[in-house]
């Protein structure tokens, strides 16, 4: 995979007196365009590892297909960055919503979502999953442990689906959308049940993050990094323990602090 | 500008030991939808301040006006997160590509471009302008040191259009492509001349950033982080200076070297 997401540049590095040139590893980044039943659905930018995943993933956050087995056929084209993906049943109406602003309830406490797709697949979690402060930590050191080699490109994010025991898969990918995406792809391909699962993430908690984490079904969220106001509250909503700026054995919890032991 | 994009909320924070309850800086995120010439055109999230900039930028952007005037009127509800633009000329044909993908000649070097509008609005740059070692680091340290106060929530990302003898206008936002389009939309509104700018820029040199930077006309960009092999492909094209990891005096040169005096 290593070949795939990473490769190598002549480069002139300063080093505040004079200048080398070297050798330095650059993250990849691809263009992916999804032809969905032989239309032009989306075109994203990735790390070209895992498309299959990333496109079942992909497919599964923006609503069209809500298991595998709505798909009829896929077909990647590494070499021009296509995915032809045929369903079992065509669904050419839902397509024209899928990017549509959602406007909701104007009076009383309307979801903050802001796209259709949004609403009808981001799920209420209501799982009784509880983690101590130090798996917390845990979970995120292993993240950046197994992420040591790729740390030195700088330039990809890192997702992980974990139980209290441990991480149970690690996508990578300069997108951060992305990084969950192949997640959620591999979780629905080889029917991983999602119940009781932990999100281990590099980056910051933003709207769309927490969509895709509620799509996906976990009920933590890890971060080392910040969280959105918007975030929050979904997170609030949706029922999902937010907790981010994870170092050094220290944390924020900003939201269903009833899922951390001792915090009670 | 800060009440716009930082909000302060309640959270535990546990220290590796115990809980405390305290209030907590968080980054404001807000959707925004475009309505173009009465039409839903699209919707983004951002820091909301700055909205009509950054509704003029994304617009430039995105190939549908290339100066302010070309815009008969905008008016924005910020309540309910709605920019509505009126164009001089209503141009339906242009929507209906501006995000599609492009598909280059297959044979000989075709530029790197996957949206049909970036083919219309990337330039090439032709700038002389040349900057020394010394005016890299000490225009990141400038904008670093003009983000200071905004560190503290760890979710923002700033841009700043600089000459080589600093800032000249900086922007912040949640979304790094909207912290670019909010430079952009400033200098289309307030006519500054683009000849000859730097960008000195927060988050990594993706794709879609250095495209940013194209369409704006810098010559330049400057990073802290980290580039990908696609933004460095197109910045060789394009004839952008992509400078990367610019830290404690010194940095990596990953194109068009010979904007680096000292270096020829």
């Amino acid at each position: 995979m290593l070949d795939e997401i990473m490769t190598s540049q002549h480069i002139v590095k300063y080093n505040g007196d004079s200048f080398i040139e070297q050798e330095d590893d650059i993250a990849v980044e691809s263009a992916l365009t999804i032809i969905l039943d032989g239309e032009e659905f989306a075109t994203i930018v990735c790390s070209p590892s895992e498309i299959q995943e990333l496109v079942v993933g992909f497919l599964a956050s923006e609503g069209i297909i809500r298991v595998f087995q709505e798909i009829q056929s896929i077909q990647v084209d590494d070499e021009k960055g296509f995915a032809y993906v045929d369903l079992v049943k065509k669904q050419s109406v839902q397509k024209e919503f899928h990017s549509k602003r959602f406007i909701g309830s104007c009076c009383g406490k309307g979801r903050q979502f802001y796209f259709y797709n949004d609403v009808k697949t981001a799920k209420t979690i209501r799982s009784k999953l509880t983690i101590t402060p130090h798996q917390c930590s845990i979970l995120m050191k292993q993240l950046q442990e197994s992420s040591a080699h790729f740390r030195k490109t700088g330039g990809v994010h890192n997702a992980a689906l974990c139980t209290k025991e441990g991480i149970v898969i690690k996508r990578t990918d300069i997108g951060r959308h992305n990084a969950l995406d192949k997640l959620f792809g591999y979780c629905l391909i080889h029917r991983i049940p999602l119940k009781d699962k932990i999100i281990a993430f590099s980056g910051r908690i933003s709207s769309e993050v927490l969509l895709k984490a509620a799509k996906i079904g976990a009920s933590i969220i890890l971060s080392k990094s910040a969280p959105t106001n918007l975030a929050l509250d979904l997170a609030e909503e949706l029922g999902i323990t937010a907790i981010g700026f994870i170092r050094e054995g220290g944390f924020n919890v900003y939201t269903h602090q009833e899922r951390i032991q001792g915090l009670d």
